[in-house]
């Protein structure tokens, strides 16, 4: 099992992607291809330590596709980029799944196009959030903006079967995000959803409301791409205000500061607990293959885990069996 | 200036809200009718102490319209329901504003049936959140759950005169809430409604990413019913989730609860300056009138502070400024 790594995409240069790489390489022996630029990639590579007996190879690429490039353009003009060499390498086998930290746009319209899609399907980026209990999956973050409502039941359907492969639980429970509890609460498109969710052979629990996000009651939580990208980017967001707010709280008070000494270590597992990072990167379901999107600014920690999530849904051959369910349930494709 | 209050609903009963009232007569010297069942509220009122010169009358309303009743049914059938009675009461020019915790979507119909609304235009749910600088207007947060690009507009001039007046801030910075930052990025809706704001004479500034809700870089925030609802829950939800999660990060750990125990002072001040409560429920903009919804659950502070909003807006003569401000601009309310 190896696993291509664009090597190139990112805020941050290659240096943090080529680290996760050897990470992953040290602690789990994975077996990696770095793709882009060899000369940059072998000088990244040099520069971190014991790397001598890894399973790593580099792949030349001779483009990049830039973090604010249209995917459209990228696709049609840089044939050579790192992000559409990595996905050739597993088109021919030579790899068997793709990792990214580059333009998220670019990295799903290339999957697409190399890999192909499960026929009907839209594609959908799933990402793990923490939760007061166990991680819950949403679905889509941002890979679909104008969604019809069967495409939300095919989420559901896709993400079901990522916790019950990935996560190993049985029928996962999966929840509706509306504005409220009923199912006549929501737009147009989410209360047909809610329709098609109910009927299905899902282990359907209703809408989930805004609220209830965190608490952990649902494994997978449904939504379009547009409500998805904006929830999961303000939770980060406001994640780090709280912990701003309240940190700047504490430190306006002499004994509260001492207390906020003494709790510091309480915070740093905390943070842990709330970092994405942890997670590794957001998997793209829907496509013919494996395929991994992290954050634009990934640390090399994030990219290793990332690689073991690509690994993990490589070996469970999720791709496969995606396709295999979804091509079984041609009502699901069909309806409008 | 005399403010109607429904005195009827909310998941708690009448005696917080009735004690609200209390509050706000006691404090601020404000005229209010509580609107309710007659005998029930002169028994809430008798057991709230000090209460003999305040200038707090009531109105008889034989029904109450249940939190998860009909907004249309309960507006066709309980012509005599609080919310209904107090609503009447401003058109009979009796009150001068309506403050309601009942079932907000009967408020907002009510509110539309009794006050009427600016023609062409889709009235809005605005309300005021923290932020890491000064409170932010988010609007629509619930009003509109399909909206079209033109409503967005609505929403953005609403908004902007809100907080030039409430506020007091010239220029109000207006931003649409997407999922990128330039301006192609966002779904159909979102698009089309950025062209719309960036051609209007407001200070837009262009999408605001989830991750930048609460760093307060604009004053109001633009987005349709549905996703501002989901946005709304999401943040109280998960406000409480990261302090739940520190909490039990801290207690597991006694050097840190010793640490906790001096800092909870600190969280204390935090909790407030988190407290939607504090900013005294959600105006409705857009409707012939002042109307402000508040959280079921509100607390008899939250209740006082909405009486104070519906004081002030009904003071600045907003809903009649609002009315000015956009029959003057026919070519908002046509366009489709």
């Amino acid at each position: 099992m190896i696993i291509a790594l664009d090597a190139m995409g990112g805020d941050k240069g290659p240096l943090p992607l080529v680290k996760g790489a050897v990470l992953a390489a040290m602690q789990h022996g994975t077996e990696i291809i770095l793709v882009g630029k060899k000369d940059i990639l072998e000088e990244a590579l040099s520069t971190v330590p014991s790397i001598e007996k890894l399973p790593i190879t580099i792949e030349h690429a001779s483009e990049v596709v830039g973090m604010a490039e249209s995917p459209a353009d990228a696709l049609r003009r840089k044939k050579d980029s790192s992000v559409r060499v990595a996905f050739d390498l597993v088109r021919a086998g030579k790899a068997q799944g793709v990792v990214s930290a580059g333009n998220s746009g670019a990295t799903l319209a290339t999957a697409m196009f190399i890999l192909g899609r499960i026929k009907g399907v839209r594609p959908a980026i799933a990402t793990l959030i923490p939760t007061l209990r166990e991680p819950a999956l949403l679905i889509d973050v941002g890979a679909n903006v104008d969604c019809k409502p069967h495409h939300l039941l095919q989420f559901g359907i896709m993400g079901s079967l990522f916790v019950r492969e990935f996560l190993i639980k049985e029928r996962p429970r999966v929840g509706l995000l509306s504005i409220g509890e009923e199912g006549r609460k929501g737009n147009t498109q989410v209360k047909k959803a809610y329709d098609l969710l109910d009927t299905s052979n899902l282990n359907f629990c209703g809408n989930v409301e805004g609220r209830d996000v965190f608490r952990g009651e649902v494994d997978v939580i449904v939504c379009d791409g547009f409500v998805g990208n904006i929830c999961l980017k303000l939770s980060e967001g406001l994640a780090e205000s709280v912990i701003a707010m309240l940190r700047n709280e504490i430190e306006g008070n002499l004994l509260a500061t001492m207390g906020y000494g003494l709790a510091k270590k309480a915070f740093k597992r905390f943070k842990k607990r709330v970092d994405y990072a942890e997670y590794g990167g957001a998997p793209l379901l829907g496509v013919g293959g494996t395929a991994i999107i992290c954050h634009g600014s990934s640390e090399p920690k994030a990219v290793m885990n990332a690689i073991g999530v690509a690994y993990n849904l490589a070996s469970l051959k999720l791709a496969e069996k995606l396709e295999a369910s979804m091509s079984n349930r041609k009502d699901v494709l069909r309806i409008i």
